[in-house]
């Protein structure tokens, strides 16, 4: 009884201080997310890019004021504006990321993207995303993303 | 110590059963915020409005792809762009609303607005808020609100 109190307590005395510690795990981990998808676009692997975001009917893609529900539909979002016959991907940078752990498995992210197109434009605007953490890993589960007119 | 020990493990276990059952409260008090927000708009009542803000200068506003920091400076670009001469606040809606608890203190919100202006026009769009919650209550720490075009 006596060592199982003691467990018991340091797992609760430690709790507050390690869910502080987490912080730091927090923002390296959802950066990781944020880079892999920069390195999947500029390869032009959408699928890649698209392993950062959770693979659910219920993610929610905010474009500008535009909603879509669910994953696939936000790939073939995806597909249809960077993919399809006319259209490109580009290089894709992000900057000012700013990330903000809120919980040991939530977080959110506000970030400038700009993109340098084949044709010398540079469409470029801001995005808000929330993550959550699964077993897979860290995921977007929204994404709200406005581009300057 | 062994009262000392059962009061510990009693906290530690009872921890994430508490957690889960808060989401309802806080699901009911960010809703009020929000209701507060539109009645204080409805009233024309701006300051009332923006109390459902942190009021910091950590505050970040998207208003579409234009970015603006600190609760001042967004008080002052809500006057400038409903409340100067020529401007009109309107009646404010919210609809879709989607409250998601992410932590005891923390949630993001989705959701759309629709404003009725006296010349008839009806401008509307998407919003995503993170909320804080804070010794003085719950308070929006980021709004992503962009209109449809």
């Amino acid at each position: 009884m006596r060592s199982f109190c003691l467990v018991s307590l340091l797992l609760f005395v430690s709790l507050p201080a390690s869910m502080f510690a987490q912080d730091s795990s927090v923002s390296a981990a959802v950066n990781s997310v944020l880079r892999q998808q920069v390195d999947a676009w500029n390869r032009h692997d959408l699928e890649s890019f698209m392993s950062g975001y959770w693979n659910s009917p219920d993610l929610i893609f905010f474009s500008g004021a535009q909603k879509t529900a669910g994953w696939q539909p936000t790939l073939e979002r995806y597909r249809k504006s960077y993919q399809s016959e006319g259209q490109q991907m580009g290089k894709l940078e992000f900057s000012d990321l700013n990330i903000q752990p809120l919980a040991p498995d939530a977080a959110y992210v506000l970030g400038e993207f700009h993109l340098t197109m084949p044709d010398g434009t540079t469409p470029h605007g801001l995005f808000t995303l929330i993550f959550r953490k699964f077993p897979e890993g860290w995921k977007i589960v929204h994404d709200h993303t406005t581009a300057a007119k």
